[in-house]
């Protein structure tokens, strides 16, 4: 197996950065939009492990990466914990239901046996996407953090300001410990579900980090997030992004990476995490449109940067529009990359 | 007149911090809605002068802010350029056309007469304003930054990512400077006749700062503020959302005060900027959703971490459903609030 990507995370020598993009398994892909194109909707998609396993194992196949990552949504932990969603095309999540009261937190399901039947499509994708990938590389499982799916329960959708979710924090701070340990306790059991099917690296994304400060981050989100790495049994990355506040106190934690998006620079990283602290990230997805020289010349500028304990990735998910010739480009600068010795 | 705003901007001491309030002449005062609910849409509110300069000198009657800023749009300055924009209720802007081509830049208008003979509706706004006003306190005017402006030409909306956008800064990076120049031209055209008009103080907005990094603001971004910056002959603010990471180039600018979102601490704007320039912000508008012990308390907590350098404000504009108790709560902390000698 290429172990590139388990080596960094054990603080094992490699001799260039491993590298692995978010949102590989999407639309930047033909072959993936194929699979796409043959299931109902997005949620049918990401229920079906034959078809979430095979667009899974399709960036490793064409892409040449160096981990896999399940094909899968952040917002199924909310479903499972009892509130419904819709994936509209084009637009995103819609929840018909919402948080709106603390008799609505109370009647959400975090119990594990529940949390892990009806996730069993999550952990059948992982197993089929196991024997798929027969041992060549790493498969990574995720969740999402704690904070950015009470921020969907609360809002129903995406925000620009997140303030009915944030108005909780401010008006009431106990029934937001409520909600978020109840999201804990679900994901908890939810990526044990995970790491048992088969996932060996687990990351968390706290996608809507940005909209918190310092303050709100360490009494929000540190705590439940530490809760949830204590009770990993494999390595773990946690990418909050736009938290460029929240380092100092992300390096506090356990996870033995942070997902960097990108903001922020490699000086900074390491002046708030320390330079032990394994980094991930951190290409702005829209230097993909770039010429290959420059993919090129950026690439080896940010690796060089960022030094040894760094995870070569992006500092967002790929666009949908972003051309696969780009993509190409960059792995290629990264595998042809080789540390000084 | 309440020259406290002017005094803290001049570098005069004062005895308390300034207050003003992003979006304070808009739906959170009940007399806001009263005077937009008569004017047929949003853009023929913005260029009635009679309606606009009424509703800006609302908040300095009812909430007893320390300047008043003239009601009006960003998107004023790409429609007299020759982008036509339409504003879209509880969705927010709309371009029927949007930039695509060299050619659609070097079609647009940047000529003083021109701009200054199309933006005379803002003009007229001032002045009424200031006779409504009539020294009780100074009046800010505003603009949009360069940066902030291609992207709304180049998205024709809103946007997650601005992906369109940054590709131009990404693939013809030639063309985005022509672009961000021609802005640049009509901006100081237009800023000259807002100060001819009476604009005693004039802030600029760089809403979509926070998608770029230090590099690319560097590059796409301090040079034209600086250019702008130098035309003026009043004292002048920078707000550019998110852009944590261009403090230190924002600090080597002329600006005499640079605005902060609520995720910048004191002590990290005090290290980036120096504690002599001038800072402004930076309370969450969702802080004032929390009962007025909680503001209260903040308050006190960020005007003695800000120190005498600073200029109470939001690190955003008032939301929509801010609690106009929250706010009140607010401007009277900080008129409450005295600097130890």
């Amino acid at each position: 197996m290429n172990t590139i990507l388990l080596d960094k995370l054990n603080g094992i020598s490699t001799s260039r950065p491993p590298i692995w993009l978010m949102r590989q398994a999407g639309r930047v892909l033909p072959e993936y939009r194929k699979v796409r194109a043959s299931a109902k909707d997005f949620k049918s998609f990401v229920k079906n492990p034959d078809l979430a396993s095979e667009v899974t194992v399709q960036p490793v196949d064409i892409l040449g990466v160096d981990a896999a990552i399940v094909f899968s949504d952040i917002l199924v932990i909310p479903e499972a914990m009892g509130l419904d969603y819709e994936m509209i095309e084009a637009k995103g999540p819609s929840f018909p239901k919402v948080i709106e009261s603390i008799g609505d937190i109370q009647s959400l399901v975090c119990e594990r046996d529940i949390i892990q039947e009806r996730l069993d499509y999550v952990y059948q994708a992982i197993t089929q996407s196991k024997t798929k990938l027969n041992d060549r590389v790493p498969l990574i499982g995720f969740a999402g953090a704690p904070w950015t799916i009470m921020a969907y329960m609360i809002e129903g959708q995406g925000s620009k300001t997140f303030s009915k979710a944030k108005k909780w924090l401010y008006k009431d701070s106990k029934a937001a410990h409520l909600l978020l340990q109840k999201i804990t306790d679900a994901t908890i059991h939810y990526l044990e579900g995970q790491i048992a099917a088969g996932a060996q690296i687990i990351q968390l994304f706290d996608s809507w980090a940005g909209v918190l400060d310092a303050r709100m981050y360490r009494e929000f989100c540190i705590p439940y997030l530490e809760q949830i790495e204590r009770t990993l049994t494999v390595p773990s990355i946690i990418f909050a992004k736009d938290a460029w506040f929240a380092l100092e106190d992300l390096a506090t934690t356990s996870f033995d990476a942070v997902g960097l998006d990108w903001g922020i620079s490699a000086e900074y990283a390491h002046s708030k995490l320390g330079s032990s602290k394994v980094t991930q990230g951190n290409a702005d997805p829209c230097f993909l449109y770039a010429d290959e020289k420059y993919i090129q010349d950026r690439t080896r500028e940010m690796l060089r940067e960022f030094g040894t304990n760094h995870i070569a990735n992006l500092g967002h998910g790929l666009y949908p529009d972003t051309p696969l010739d780009g993509v190409k480009a960059y792995i290629a600068a990264v595998k042809a990359y080789q540390y000084e010795v």
